[in-house]
């Protein structure tokens, strides 16, 4: 079984980085699977990494590796991390990536990855992508125990991921990404039939799936993870109620 | 042999949701290579997945799995389609996505995919990519006659497919795609030497290749699915001339 | 051991070409690892492709083909080329985007490949990366000796690439390529403590790395080639400083 290495960053894809990335990693690992999660995630911006790395690890198998680096950090003496996390491994930056999955898995192992023979010799300190993570993620994958990587934490750097919480009539929370099609998605529980969300100017009636309403009408539905959406049919919420990160959406139960 | 799955769907790469399909298939059928085709087609814009998929599948392996989804009805009662279609294989929704391939090549056996044991369970109805198509790709490069996802439909949804025809002087159609060079790629027949194509205020000339006219010059090649093709040589043809998909094409034929 | 296909293009993400150039590799060698190296090279601009390459070959394994396809001489007299520089392999046109590499590294052999029988048959000459280029990388790492494309050349195509000069007080050279996060990747020597930088109205004191200097401040670090690097910490240099290809870089030495 060729084990699976998934790799989210904020390098976009116009440049070579990703690419390098992962001719690091067939060097030294020359059987892996490699798949791309995403790369779209805004520069710098740990927590949306941290959102999209959490909506996604539950589709990927047992052991599947994950290299996430959204590393505003680079060069500076934030610690490199592998950690086991649920059935998964992760090699990561430690900035707080990984909070949004540890808040729903059990941290299993955590070693901060500063043996720098498990990294590649670097003209600089400002891509630790292919120079740290990428051979760290291809060491592991290929075998190597991530022991040998550095001592082990018990702390990982945790960054606060924003919940809703209930209030008098149902839910409040927020918008915590936005797709490309225009749907929040928020941090509020699955809309029961009959509630009614609001955001902004914006008032969303559960509904079951975006056809089930008229086109360009806006509506409440369970999202991929389970939790609150909103949409406008056919449409983009978003672009249509100026919905973005951290927009308030109300969830009014009946 | 490694089975071929390419994907293709409006999903756009700044968000996680390609990616997750990837991780679903690989847990199902880890000895698959996974291929992306084209996943910027326009959100639930069925006929432009349609054009893409009938221009790229010649180019494939016998026994490639065509995952495609671009699916504004998902989560309602339009159908999962399982098909043979000529030497290929595509799991999608029953939208007319299969439409062009379809006017090409004969269909070999359809089955409606509504089996929930080959589709994962799932929260909500509105990511059928992960939790129907992705699933029923991947049981069946893995060896699962697709006969057992559900009963053998005949009635594939077709929509129509532009098509060019032939007027005293040459041909009229009109533009299917623009290209990220700005090419115009249309639905007439390839320009023979000395023709000329006109599309609003733009004069187009046969010629063989962009390199054969002058830097900034229109030109009308023999496109690469062997179609007349709008192209400036060096320059983008849609923004100089405002051709668009629809864009009405003439071509004079001596 | 399953040989590595790099692919680099112009043809961006947004149409089917690249998908399509990989389903005609894998019909021909079906156990090859595809990477995409970078597609968003700007439509024929062959010195960003080379830029490019060059940055990226030093962290591909051996043997590794490079299949890159920026190609605005497409269907005319402009050879098709299989080399071999240092320790890997290249298909591309013989246009100079190998000129980088070159200066680099040796050159150990190079073909005209000009032997329809390794090509495709083709409705038109406008897409030599699905029918000559994608043929040839798979023929070659399918094991057919590059020698049997055509016959043996000495003299690829170079185009210059800018150098960077020593002035009385440092260094004068100019911007590459800016990436997506606006830094500025100039062809200047690593920037030694001390040092500044200037560009525009831009003053870039040396540092170590981004987070070494408060967000918003700019800096001049050695970037992941070892060279002179333009940034703003959190921010972009390119944005700010309006810093683009070409722009004249000057490194005061203290």
């Amino acid at each position: 079984m060729r084990p699976v290495v998934a790799l989210l960053t904020d390098f976009g894809l116009h440049d070579h980085y990703v690419g390098v990335m992962k001719g690091v990693i067939l060097g030294i690992a020359p059987r892996v699977t490699l798949v791309d999660l995403v790369h779209e995630v805004p520069p710098g911006d740990v927590l949306a990494g941290a959102l999209h790395l959490d909506a996604a690890v539950d589709s990927f198998p047992t052991e599947t590796l994950f290299l996430a680096v959204v590393d505003p950090g680079v060069g500076t003496a934030r610690r490199a991390l592998a950690a086991r996390v649920g059935p998964w491994r992760f090699v990561l930056p430690d900035n707080g990536l990984l909070s949004a999955v540890l808040d729903r898995h059990p941290l299993r192992g955590a070693w901060s990855a500063e043996d720098p023979s498990f990294h590649l010799p670097s003209p600089g300190r400002t891509f630790h992508g292919r120079d740290v993570f990428a051979p760290l993620a291809a060491w592991w994958v290929d075998g190597t125990d991530p022991s040998r990587f550095g001592p082990p934490i018990r702390d990982p750097v945790r960054i606060p991921i924003p919940r809703a919480r209930p209030v008098s009539d149902g839910w409040e929370g927020e918008v915590l990404l936005v797709d490309r099609f225009g749907n929040a998605v928020t941090n509020l529980p699955a809309p029961p039939p009959g509630s009614t969300a609001h955001a902004l100017a914006g008032v969303f009636p559960a509904a079951s799936t975006y056809g089930a309403v008229a086109p360009g009408e806006p509506l409440a539905v369970t999202g991929s993870t389970g939790r609150l959406e909103l949409s406008v049919s056919g449409g983009s919420a978003a672009r249509v109620y100026g919905l973005a990160r951290g927009t308030t959406v109300r969830l009014e139960v009946p």
